[in-house]
């Protein structure tokens, strides 16, 4: 077992008494930074198996989803992340037809990928309670798992890929999609050398694997960290960039592998002419900026 | 007089009864977030004749600058700002001489001016109380006020302009910079139609001006107002973006215009071979790259 991405403390939450109070709901990371919204009451809160899982409504930012008091997903900005994790590889595969999701349980990505025309999305979530409860506040949940395409399961997504690689090795997956919480806890399994080579054991000749990767302006170690990690695996790797007030720093990463990949090659967009106009925040020329690195992200990747 | 840019109250203060309270420095934005840093001690308060000036010692932020509790200026990421404020116009003109600073206390822009050959540098700034305290804090504003290109005003920069533009008319400015606070208050007349005439005035036929603009994650209203204001009066005007995690929602907005601008024209690095290798986050990639607008701030401009 390789030892964890990160400093875990950095994920631990922090010493907030009492998230949600007096009206505001405030996520505190590791004693550096304060970051709240002003939410006017807890739609739903409960204790699963893995996590806590709370619904919040707010004014600006509409309905919060918060796991262990850490902001996942805003009606307000949730677009951007789903849309640069699942548009990007996509659009780099010449002909992808199958698709699995680690993670993901608010089903976002699924919603999004059901854009392109998949033959199947396999999604694995460990946690039941993410999708129940997204299923009753958030209208795309219950849209998507009316697809024919789509096969929700709810298990441990190391031991799903494990098994798979082993029971169907015929099946590989063109795209694989790490959508998860931060690299601690139930998490922190995702993020290890040994999970990459999994995935390359599942992944078709010019399939293409994403994770979310934290930030690097405040987690610039665990960023790195993660792409040692990924180029140990793949021959190919890259970081990329969007914009997401409700995470820290508001400065995301997710990193893109593959065999073949080559993050600066064509684009396949003629089988989803209306992809750019469906899309709020993605569209071609983002992509393509999304790879260009600030001098202080690119050295640190540069010199690991 | 133009009505103002914005809904002031978006910028004014919010609530938070002390604004460093129990080793915390927390800024509310108009009853919808709040962004806190952990702070050790307040090293420096004062009222001057236009607004609140406080400087606190922070772990991880380092020295942080405020304004009416607004964050103007942290250490650990002004690079940011002031690269991006700065590099991207110079770079995009042939031959910049003479370059004009309105608002600009703390020096962070002249500081990266002089990376590149100007033979003059003019900044003028409302609030002495500014520059001083700043003085105290930052290393780069003495060296900067010791270099014989600087000369430092502290007058109003409307009425600046108006008299060079009356006094000196052979005696153009290649690049003027509009460093400004959010807005409101002393700063609402730097976001005018009659301001941006007067800098008309005062600019070089290939000369090339660029504002702050604040977010347009969450102030898209007044993006977009500021960019139809510029486009009122200059031929040519553009967006650009860059990530800046302790301004509101951590993505930053600039408009850059002129008469014969072109932001995706060449850029003239000879003369400051250097320049890269000085930088934290500006690469001409990058400032290539962040003239690429997500889909909501496209269409929003595109409609206005």
């Amino acid at each position: 077992m390789t030892p964890p991405a990160s400093d875990d403390s950095l994920f631990t939450p922090g010493s907030v008494q009492g998230f949600f109070d007096s009206g505001w709901c405030m996520e505190e990371l590791k004693d550096r930074a304060r970051f709240g919204v002003k939410a006017a009451r807890c739609l739903h809160e409960e204790n699963s198996e893995y996590q806590k899982v709370a619904v919040y409504e707010t004014e600006f930012f509409g309905r919060v989803l918060t796991l262990d008091n850490a902001f996942m997903l805003c009606e307000r900005d949730e677009f951007v992340y789903h849309e640069m994790l699942t548009h990007v590889p996509t659009t780099l595969h010449p002909n992808p037809q199958r698709a699995l999701i680690i993670g993901g349980g608010d089903c976002g990505c699924v919603r999004e990928l059901l854009k392109h025309p998949f033959e199947k999305i396999v999604q694995c979530e460990i946690d039941e309670a993410v999708t129940r409860v997204c299923r009753e506040f958030y209208p795309w949940v219950g849209e998507v798992e009316r697809d024919r395409r789509v096969e929700l399961l709810f298990e441990d997504g190391f031991e799903f890929i494990q098994t798979h690689r082993r029971e169907r090795p015929d099946e590989p997956f063109d795209l694989v999609i790490i959508d998860s919480t931060d690299p601690v806890g139930a998490a922190a399994s995702l993020f290890t050398v040994s999970f990459y080579e999994q995935i390359l054991g599942v992944l078709s000749a010019d399939g293409i694997v994403v994770s979310q990767t934290e930030s690097p302006h405040w987690h610039l170690d665990t960023v790195v960290s993660i792409q040692q990690r990924f180029s140990q695996v793949f021959d190919r790797s890259a970081l990329y960039l969007g914009w997401i007030p409700t995470y820290p720093s508001g400065m995301w990463s997710w990193t893109i592998a593959g065999r073949t990949l080559n993050p600066e090659g064509p684009l396949y967009l003629d089988r989803t002419p209306r992809l750019e106009s469906s899309c709020r925040y993605w569209n071609p020329d983002v992509q393509r900026a999304s790879f260009q690195l600030p001098n202080f992200i690119r050295q640190a990747i540069s010199v690991s």
